[in-house]
């Protein structure tokens, strides 16, 4: 493994360090895990190992379609260089159903389909509790500008439609997901952090199974053998040997 | 006075009556005032009459610049004669600067002024206590449609130009305002509701003293000079007389 650089930031779940390239920085994925706007918390074997490997999975698969991402490669089975990036402090959150803070809010039914997706930005501001916002609110906090807020807005809809066909295919529903960006040293807006069962509502695609963190969230079942499932469906043996990682 | 028909629908502050055209209603202003989710509850003598008589008179200003209102004529000085319209359940509102709700969920600075103005969209919604939605969620919910939403933002826009124009004139600073839009039968969207210091932020244009509901809900000085001080500042006696209602 190569030796980690400085640290320049530590999320709830993640770690960013310096690189060797000025213009790179490594994301190391942690056992952490967070709910309930960080009030419960626990650490889960091998839940770094899933998330670094699944996203890097669902990058390579959005990079194939054209999508651009923080990706440049892994270094371990935890580590994964990223291109730098200002990120931009939004959580753009896609939901092709209605479930969960939806449903609390407004009177949808329970997994009442949305095509297109709903798109949905959310201020990512710990201190004011991530509260969703609309584009004149982001535009006025100095966020982002409306150029690229429609911009996010396409590549987010490109992104859904992406994964939710390779996910399906694989047994998986893509139910609803959150995303961030940045921008790079060139200003082109970029994925970044990660896409992982921390991150998207998964289900079994025949059953309706939760395979994500819902199942953390609301102390249910056995969260990892979740990630392990997913993992498990989209990650070939030679996904493996190409990453030249150890199997775990 | 003219005998009222039969009750369609009571609000906080309004009700209103089925009126010998079936294509028209009479709003009716009662002297009640609630905040906070209704939590808050009074009866202030004279605001009915003060609210229908600002309404009225703000209401023939925007006709006089092409808005469409649902304006039809005063029946007396709590009564306005008014265009059916089937309501959309949205709280419209208008944001030249920053205050109120909106500093307590996102980090700006009281006062910060918005050119253009911020517009945010609320699900009118008891159950749900009014959130704030984003276009999606409103096209999905049906409440609207993108074209609906579009034209709604574009008067909107055009009534804040307009009243605040006129307002400043008139010694007022026109600082937020919450609209509601109904539909007529022809599917012509409408401005509907009221415009009254019950929905709108209204400052002395000068020292910035509040002249508004704020005083209601912050329990401070005297709510009903404020609402007679916008009275005298921006209706005559020859709107009175034109009116052919009592100077009360």
């Amino acid at each position: 493994m190569e030796k980690l650089g400085k640290l320049i930031y530590s999320g709830k779940a993640k770690s960013v360090y310096e690189y060797k390239d000025e213009d790179k920085v490594v994301v190391s994925f942690r056992d952490d895990i967070t709910a309930g706007d960080g009030e419960k918390k626990d650490s889960l074997s091998k839940k770094g190992y899933y998330n670094t490997l699944i996203s890097t999975k669902l990058f390579e698969i959005l990079e194939e379609n054209g999508i651009a991402t923080q990706l440049v490669k892994l270094i371990d089975s935890s580590s994964m260089v990223s291109k730098k990036l200002e990120m931009i402090p939004l959580e753009v959150i896609a939901r092709n159903l209605a479930t969960g803070s939806l449903i609390r809010r407004f009177p949808f039914e329970e997994k009442t389909p949305f095509n297109p997706p709903i798109i949905q930005f959310d201020f990512k501001n710990d201190e004011f509790h991530d509260p969703m916002l609309n584009d004149d609110i982001a535009i006025a906090l100095k966020i982002a500008t409306k150029e690229d807020l429609a911009e996010i807005r396409e590549i987010t809809l490109k992104i859904n439609e992406v994964l939710s066909k390779f996910l399906d295919e694989n047994g998986i529903l893509l139910v609803d997901f959150k995303l961030e960006f940045g921008k790079d040293n060139n200003g082109n807006i970029i994925l970044g952090d990660e896409i992982s069962p921390d991150t998207c509502r998964f289900w079994d695609n025949k059953t309706h199974e939760t395979l994500d963190k819902d199942l953390f969230r609301k102390g249910e079942g056995d969260v990892m053998s979740a990630y392990h499932e997913i993992f498990n469906r989209i990650i070939s043996n030679e996904d493996i040997k190409r990453w030249s990682i150890d199997s775990n």
